[in-house]
């Protein structure tokens, strides 16, 4: 279950929200990348960044001059996953939304210090953007993983908003005869496509050609 | 030419960094959603939300309700729009990255009051969500417009980055026999799927069916 808290609790279209984690694990383990929001001069500054969860905890890297990262370490962040699945096309201008499932999670963010949490958020961080890679390029060396900061999240403060299905128009708009339904957006992985200095003779893994 | 403030000077790969206004339009104009940055009691909070651009103006919408406007009314806020192009996959874990574009706006959005800049916004807003709806569905009604709140964001601090192309590898790291390149993520809209209650005889219009 998710808790709710002042932060967490929805305002609005509350039949959107789920209090399963598992919707929770869904979203976050399906995404790429989250956007990090940190308050620096106490303004909000917002990024795209990756991530890479283990149980209960969302992991957060990235170079230590970066100033995302300063911001955030021992200061309050959020960090919002989101996936559109399709735009909602409804019979008034009014009601068109959009099919998305998006995660939210607040909290104060650690600067992991430990050198085999470190690692371990790592590879999690890597499988996240690029499953099977870790095994399979060069390892982070000494000087790499000085040159890299991690942070932590607890998932405790988190939030799940889920939009399926069809338009919900107004009673009296059902009789328009105005096309309604919903556009898919759909996400693929393309054709892998070759450094061009690589030599001749190395093929892309399985993992990579094979990716879902 | 985007001027360069300290918030939106590069800390970072200064080389990804754009300065050419027409980068910002484009990133803007071919998104559907953007992350939307505000500060609440003193903690930031990333909300997913629709928005349109009108020349040198992004609007935002939403329920009069909703949390996250009401904290960005005449308070700085951040917008930051996202594209991921492909996984770019190196010799080693550490020189992983990203092909992206993306946006960032800073800026103190505005309660939009006066009636014709509201109606061309919310018409950028749908449109850039579902172009050619705006001119197809139920316009909004005196009441529905009412329930809806538009704040502009002025694009005079914005900053772009793009990354593209091959990995950048250490120069030692060429000679590995590993493969590298780039798995692009390519985003494309399905079939449109009519509302299970739609009356027979009704055609999803040229606009849905031929969406680029």
């Amino acid at each position: 279950m998710l808790s709710t808290t002042p932060r967490t609790r929805l305002g609005r279209e509350k039949q959107r929200g789920s209090t399963d984690r598992n919707d929770l694990y869904q979203v976050l383990d399906s995404g790429l990348f989250c956007h990090l929001g940190v308050v620096t001069d106490g303004h909000p500054m917002v990024v795209p960044t990756g991530y890479g969860r283990i149980g209960e905890t969302l992991y957060l890297h990235g170079s230590t001059g970066a100033k995302s990262l300063r911001a955030g370490d021992g200061t309050e962040v959020c960090v919002t996953v989101t996936h559109v699945d399709g735009i909602v096309l409804a019979r008034s201008i009014f009601n068109h939304s959009v099919n998305y499932r998006s995660a939210i999670i607040y909290g104060q963010a650690r600067l992991v210090t430990d050198e085999q949490e470190r690692l371990d958020a790592l590879r999690a961080l890597s499988e996240q953007l690029a499953p099977g890679q870790w095994d399979y390029a060069r390892p982070p060396s000494r000087k790499e993983l000085a040159a890299t900061a991690v942070l932590a999240l607890s998932l405790a403060e988190a939030s799940v908003k889920i939009r399926r299905g069809a338009p919900q128009d107004e009673p009296e708009d059902y009789a328009l005869p105005v096309w309604a339904g919903v556009l898919p957006l759909v996400t693929s992985w393309g054709e892998p496509v070759p450094d061009p200095v690589l030599p001749e003779g190395i093929d892309a893994p399985v993992h990579i050609v094979e990716r879902e």
